[in-house]
């Protein structure tokens, strides 16, 4: 799904990880904005993977529920979604994410809570 | 962005919109799920077009937040989301969204609550 | 918490818990409507009650998260809220709230969707 | 409400609001700590009257939803809750919760995000 919006990965350090895309109509809602779903993808992915960079190396990371809040217009050339590890823990992971246009990074743009979870081994079942 | 991942309106009536689309790999993450922010962004879709439906015609709809819960894997070969108000108002609408394979309705993949803003006029703005 | 705020159990069954309060004005913000928080707190208990009620003996249920949708001013006499839940699992459940005035229940004034988590033994740390 | 819990205002500035109550049995739930519910509804007027701050006079302001996340269990002495408005608009504020025990302020034990509404006049109705 990264690939098909187009997201780089900007930065990976211990419990933060940074993404990046342009804009792209193909991305857009009926208005031109990013579509809320985009900001939401891609803030997803940056709070797994930082919670992921806390887990031991076997452990798969999955999303429980997240939780978005659409604090500006989307709109733009590129953005920067951050996500960052509030809360660690060996099943439970909180993080949250910040997402903006990558001039105006001090406006928020869309904020997340996300909560995921460790998966032991490689066992992704119901 | 609907273009995008491929997802069609299935119907659409006074305070209730289902889409639905298929299984694609460009929607998957990495274990081969469909990505969460998918499942995000179609039943943010189906709620804000709900909202919209029982607002005047010449407002738009701009989504405030949502919360997507994530209840089973990802996995099928057709998927329907629904999104249903639960409170209109003149100002903010109140839906939920819930995703299912369209083979196993009963087993709710994800659901979702929205909050969406009545905008009257064109103006999208900060 | 439940005696200081005069909250009764109504009904407890398999995953659905029904609590209940009457209307008093220690439980009041400052426009005379119940507060937001007494609504989370009864929504919260029904669900971590009702999450409780499909686990094993000797487990605990913690709340992990969640989320409240204020749809109506909460005032009247009585007020009733069940929490249901959606999913259970091993490790994570699911459930969701509904809160009403008892002599309008097909009002709803609040609603939740909850995460909680199980605890096997007592064992209840950081 | 905050009278009922025992919460005393420990600061209000503009867009900021810390609230600060005691330990007391009577806001424990089965384990001893402090109900979610507690934490939910401190958290939710410190957002509220930060949201508020911000606000014209004449104005009331509603909760329209917010989400709590429990990060670490509620137990120690003394509690300090602070809202702090992110994003503040005409209609609706964003605004964020954290709440810590006063001897560990870098530990949140849960976190908050609210979304809130100003209402003009008194006319608070459905």
């Amino acid at each position: 799904m990264m690939e098909t919006l187009g997201v780089e990965v900007q930065a990976i350090d211990p419990g933060s990880v940074v993404l990046a895309f342009d804009h792209d109509d193909r991305l857009t809602q009926q208005h031109g904005l990013i579509h809320a779903g985009v900001l939401g993808t891609v803030l997803d992915s940056a709070c797994g993977w930082a919670a992921r960079s806390l887990m031991p190396a076997d452990h798969a990371v999955l999303t429980v529920e997240y939780k978005l809040n659409l604090l500006r217009p989307a709109q733009g050339e590129r953005f920067h979604g951050t996500g960052r590890v509030m809360k660690p823990g060996r099943t439970l992971t909180v993080a949250e994410g910040v997402l903006v246009e990558t001039s105006t990074p001090d406006r928020p743009i869309a904020t997340m809570t996300a909560t995921l979870m460790a998966v032991a081994g490689r066992g992704i079942k119901d």
